[in-house]
């Protein structure tokens, strides 16, 4: 009964740490499967690793157009994608796409507020609403119990800065207050997600990538994208039910929110 | 130095805990204080009660145009109600004004997401940024170290159901999924305010009311408002600088995040 191919989409994989999951994912092979990589602006000059990469890889990563602050783009995504899908539907979404812009209550406005709301919040939630049907299909299809990324899963990137008990640590040297306000949103849709689809066996992770040396993260940064992506694979890997919901760093280490 | 007066804005104070809130404020004298009640449409029937209240007290409450979600209104608010606050600033914001709509991932449109996160997050995010300049200048009018919200306070009407750490017990009761969102971002506001303001004496706190019988809450609700509110109030009044950023229960029990 076990589906064998594994169906991954990724939103945001043309630069940083979704281009370094693309890679990753990759260097193991696993036959049938098919790799989503989805990116804003595909024939953008930012893009051009990511093309390298699929003529590389043909038939395994596919190039997908999306903008995940609109939710129009998104919409048109899923309907293309969705078919080439199969039976096995998708099994893995990670919501990654986002955007850190600096600011304060003092520096922002609505419109930044607005704007940031839409990437980083309103796009996970509208991926995840597309992309249902084929979650639910890939549980299906897995004819399994339990929860897992082979089987059925949404990894929400989210970041410490999403973390209120630990907002004092970073607040000051990392004045972004729209991001928090977002990546905590992104914590509960989550955690309420996690609930809404326990029965259909999808599993909802959110997770905090390390501070890694991307164009978001910079050159400051702790980690490499490659020690952060070994990592958060890793985590994957090892997520059953008893992780739904969770709030985890890319070591496996819970998180307070 | 101490300003005597106390400048107090409540939003969304014609019906349910706003109303309430205005009520038991002005059943207390003081002399000199203003309390500006904030509706988004003060000729319409539903503002009867927040008239009356209004003519009684002439000079103390003052009804004032407000729609939180829109920017534009919360700013003309702002020019109006300023001038009216004179030396002593605006002593205590109280960003009330919330709506609840019933939604699931499932259920739930991208329109229906942007506009729960105008109201309920947008708009104490603007409210606060547009008042600032006045709680600085009550903090300074005050003289005193310390925070208390006779000085110079945002309280930041949250719930339970913002609660990630508890969703699980409220989930299937409540399907509320943009509002527990936008709750949670609320919550974080109020932790990241509680720290850029913290040396300007200005005490930042999310204020859970308990499940009350308003219109949002729902007749089998647990509490009256005047349950609610006389609670509130008296935590308002308990507050010090060793709260700021808190996220407290109408009774002062402290809630996880
Ligand atoms: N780096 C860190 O230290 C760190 C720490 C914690 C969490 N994170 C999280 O990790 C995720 C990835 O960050 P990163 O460090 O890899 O950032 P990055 O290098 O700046 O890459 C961000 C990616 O998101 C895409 N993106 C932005 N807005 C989009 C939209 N509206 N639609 C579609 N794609 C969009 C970008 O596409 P374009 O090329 O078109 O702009 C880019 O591919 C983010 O969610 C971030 O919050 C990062
Ligand atoms: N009741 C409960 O059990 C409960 C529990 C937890 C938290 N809360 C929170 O407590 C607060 C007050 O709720 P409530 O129970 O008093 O609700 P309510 O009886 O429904 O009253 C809501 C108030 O907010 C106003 N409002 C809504 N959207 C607005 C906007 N865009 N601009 C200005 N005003 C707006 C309403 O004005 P209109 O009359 O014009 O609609 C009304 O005055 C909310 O933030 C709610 O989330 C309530």
């Amino acid at each position: 009964m076990a589906a064998k191919t594994c169906n991954v989409l990724i939103t945001g994989a043309n630069r940083g740490l979704g281009l370094e999951m693309v890679k990753q994912m990759i260097a193991k092979p696993c036959p049938g499967r098919q790799i989503f990589a989805g990116c804003r602006n595909p024939e953008a000059s930012k893009c051009e690793d990511l093309r390298e990469l699929a003529r590389k890889h043909p038939g395994e990563v596919h190039i997908v157009q999306i903008d995940t602050s609109d939710p129009r783009s998104v919409a048109d995504c899923a309907k293309k994608v969705g078919p080439q899908l199969g039976k096995c539907g998708l099994n893995l979404l990670i919501n990654n796409a986002g955007v850190m812009p600096h600011n304060t209550l003092k520096t922002i406005t609505a419109r930044d507020m607005q704007d940031n709301f839409n990437t980083n919040l309103l796009g996970p939630i509208m991926v995840t609403k597309e992309f249902l049907s084929y979650l639910q299909a890939a549980s299906k299809a897995c004819g399994k119990a339990g929860m897992s990324c082979k089987k059925s899963a949404v990894i929400n990137i989210s970041t410490l800065l999403g973390s209120m008990a630990r907002t004092h640590e970073t607040f000051y040297a990392f004045p972004v207050l729209a991001y928090r306000i977002t990546k905590a949103g992104l914590n509960m849709l989550t955690v309420c997600n996690a609930l809404e689809f326990k029965e259909d066996g999808i599993l909802f992770v959110a997770l905090h990538p390390g501070w890694v040396r991307t164009e978001l993260g910079g050159q400051e940064a702790d980690i490499s994208p490659k020690e952060s992506v070994e990592g958060m694979l890793r985590v994957m890997e090892s997520l059953s039910e008893r992780q739904n919901g969770a709030y985890l760093d890319y070591k496996g280490e819970v998180l307070p929110f």
